[in-house]
């Protein structure tokens, strides 16, 4: 059985963790939270780095085979810095959500070459433009948003009741009403962040209600599939228990705890504190 | 010339440093924003303090001959250890703002005995229950409220234009309500937070809409009043010039630059980059 490494700066990559679950399930996972140096979205490029790859070394050392950068940040600033670093095998969320947004266009009534992809995403991660590279490369057009506010909303869970869902949808209005404005004939919405499929109900109700209906696009699922293809063989009959997954932070175990089974949708054993150092 | 040393997790300090230039003008500043690693408001006790502890190390080989804690996350948790490593004074901003709470409640119509006290804060600080021990041993009632989403609405900017102020006054409407209900009868309002300071008005307006006034604390201005008691003789002839003021910041120097000036109300000189490592 295939041991997995995924790394993410804080709890967001559980989102990945959940569609890999559902698409191979059959593999140990090692899942780290760097939480005690989040949030990288306001950082530079080589703090980044530096961070990412301690990280991805700790979990090599915990026997993965394979890793994914399930945090949108660190693969658009670090990816070449952390395959240059280790010498497994490394997959990143911006290249599969790029791919699933050139699925969708190509079957869109716009097609490829009419279609116009909108990204949302931390500050960092449109700062770095990784996207745009990336979609440019594949024949599409592309807009980056940075929408810091989204995070912390999240984070706060003002996802469900009604006063906190109001700022939360008034905050995405604003968002999606700067961004159109740029990019008033986008049809595919690709969420840039591990955070944002919790808004995906929100993000919806926004876009009927400003009558622009998009294709949203979650770069977690598109990740999934993309490691699927990479471990060999399909569903072996073992399937894997919740002895075969194990999570570590670097700090805020409890906020990590307490959050962490909304966003893998289902309850999270006990998480391990380590030191990365810093 | 005396030499002052101020910290903070990011700039948000940079609301105290306003108010030491303007009653204490006649000392050398050196400021350190430890933004590589922050927000602290949001990690743990053990971190926070290993990581204050690092940042007032190297604010005394900057010559610092005191020091200012200008967080109150800092401050609320890791005082005691900043104290014990160091052989300066060391002025955090906890005890200012209490003792500017009951220097308010005790000219308030309520009184000292009737007085209750709101203090608005990080999620740490409120955690730590600093302000609430403090504030009681002063024969103070405290109500301690966490507000995760006021730095980062700060930090976005959204306190200007109509569009942004009517998600932050919302947003500071529920938190209120939320206060007021543990706390129906709270009169002071303490502002447990640097970043706090820019939102005053918009709380003014808010307390306004609720039908419930309130005198608002600022910590950044008792804790300035505190270390000017604490800094020998009167103004010198010679007011320091913009020379005598050096800001270091561990990462994200941009933002620093492009947010610090909203916070000090005046233009930055350039900060510098420096590495604590982490």
């Amino acid at each position: 059985m295939k041991t997995i490494g995924v790394f993410d700066s804080g709890f967001g990559g559980l989102t990945v963790l959940r569609e890999l679950l559902a698409l191979v399930p059959d593999a140990r996972y090692v899942y780290l939270g760097d939480t005690a140096r989040l949030p990288y979205g306001s950082k530079s490029r080589e703090t980044i780095a530096r961070y990412a790859v301690s990280s991805a070394r700790f979990l090599a050392e915990q026997g993965a085979e394979l890793l994914v950068i399930a945090c949108n940040t660190a693969t658009a600033l670090a990816l070449d810095e952390i395959r240059a670093a280790m010498s497994i095998p490394i997959v990143g969320v911006v290249e599969p959500g790029a791919q699933a947004c050139l699925a969708a266009a190509s079957k869109s009534a716009a097609g490829v070459a009419g279609s116009h992809v909108l990204v949302l995403a931390t500050a960092a991660t449109t700062r770095s433009g990784a996207y745009s590279r990336t979609l440019n490369a594949l024949g599409l057009r592309a807009t980056e948003k940075a929408c810091p506010l989204l995070v912390p909303l999240v984070e706060e869970g003002w996802l469900d009741q009604k006063v906190h869902t109001a700022v939360t949808l008034e905050v995405l209005r604003i968002y999606l009403l700067e961004a159109l404005e740029q990019a008033p004939d986008a049809n595919v919405l690709l969420l840039g962040c591990t955070h944002y499929p919790l808004l995906q109900p929100l993000l919806e109700t926004t876009l009927k209600n400003l009558h622009h209906p998009m294709h949203i696009i979650d770069s977690a699922e598109a990740t999934a599939r993309e490691v699927a293809g990479l471990v060999p063989g399909g569903r072996s009959q073992a399937i894997a228990g919740s002895a075969d997954r194990v999570f570590y932070a670097t700090d805020s175990i409890e906020k990590f705890q307490r959050l962490g089974s909304a966003f893998l949708r289902e309850p999270l054993p006990p998480v391990k504190l380590i030191d990365l150092g810093g």
